[in-house]
């Protein structure tokens, strides 16, 4: 039984990443704005029913196309240094939003969201939330092997370190580099560290 | 003559907070992709060439004209307590973004400012770096008081503030609220508190 059902679950994660792949190429031709779930469909071959039964707009179902290709970047290390794994993971994920050609896709969805709530809660659940949350993890089990100073919630210290990036990324011109991420990294130790 | 040339200058100050006033109600009125310098010119009954010679976009000028309404924002307290300070300006400030109806176009600028790299360094340099310098000064003379740790510096910690509270406001649906504001002042004063 378990083999006849895993064809057919196959070929769904398989149209899955098709129907994202296709909406990815397609945003970053055309744009935010210019985004259509039809135009997806059309472009996929499929009714725009089977689309809109998984994703409820097109806000969602572009977010779940970025965090497709950006699953690396939720995947902190655990190499037992929580600075450098910090360290590691912001410098590999500070291109999303500078580089070519999806960085400005996912800067017009932020932008969007800047005049409709609902897609900020959007963006925020499906996408944001798991950017702190995988933070969130990383230094918690930093604070579980002593690493960092025990019995302080560091739910908000997740979110300041996202914050400081999406800071730097959105509404500056300088880059996310490395003193950037060194001086993050000074202030965050200083303050929890062990 | 000092009082005969003061009547030109005071009138020319006037002109001035005219035009920025008549800038933030026609944004209020149309959003900032509708404004333009020829529909304030002309609101004001002014020449458009009396603007451009002042501000070389209207980016410009709208910046100079919420940088005009939020001054105050820029004044930090000086009590003897940093982290009294910083809570009572980050509580005073935060409104900016949500409340009606110059927050709608503050964001809308931001957003433009996702597609636009000039605007971008134009947001930073006339209105963000203010918002950042003032931050620096406030924490720099409790640095000098004695309140904060000698001998580190202090201008990312000043960056990252503010980034905390703007990536709550443009990327969440959390309020900017006294639990978030206590919880950032708990980690900048666990770091750099002496």
């Amino acid at each position: 039984m378990a083999r006849v059902n895993a064809t057919p679950r196959r070929r769904g994660a398989a149209r899955t990443d098709e129907l994202l792949e296709v909406t990815l190429e397609l945003a970053v031709e055309v744009g935010y704005a210019g985004l259509s779930i039809e135009a997806v469909a059309r472009r996929a071959g499929v009714g725009k029913h089977t689309i809109y039964r998984r994703w409820p707009s097109k806000a969602a179902l572009l977010l779940d196309a970025l965090s497709r290709v950006w699953t690396a970047d939720l995947n902190y290390r655990g190499t037992g240094d929580v600075r450098a794994d910090l360290r590691e993971q912001f410098l590999r994920s500070a291109p999303a939003l500078a580089t070519t050609p999806i960085g400005p896709v996912y800067r017009a969805v932020i932008a969007e969201a800047q005049s409709d709530e609902a897609l900020r809660a959007t963006l925020h659940e499906m996408f944001l939330a798991n950017v702190e949350q995988s933070t969130l993890d990383r230094i918690t089990r930093a604070q579980q092997a002593g690493e960092l100073v025990p019995d302080v919630d560091l739910t908000f210290a997740a979110e300041v370190l996202c914050g400081a990036l999406y800071y730097r990324g959105l509404l500056s011109t300088r880059p996310i580099d490395e003193a950037a991420v060194d001086s993050l990294l000074d202030m965050f130790m200083a303050a929890y560290g062990a």
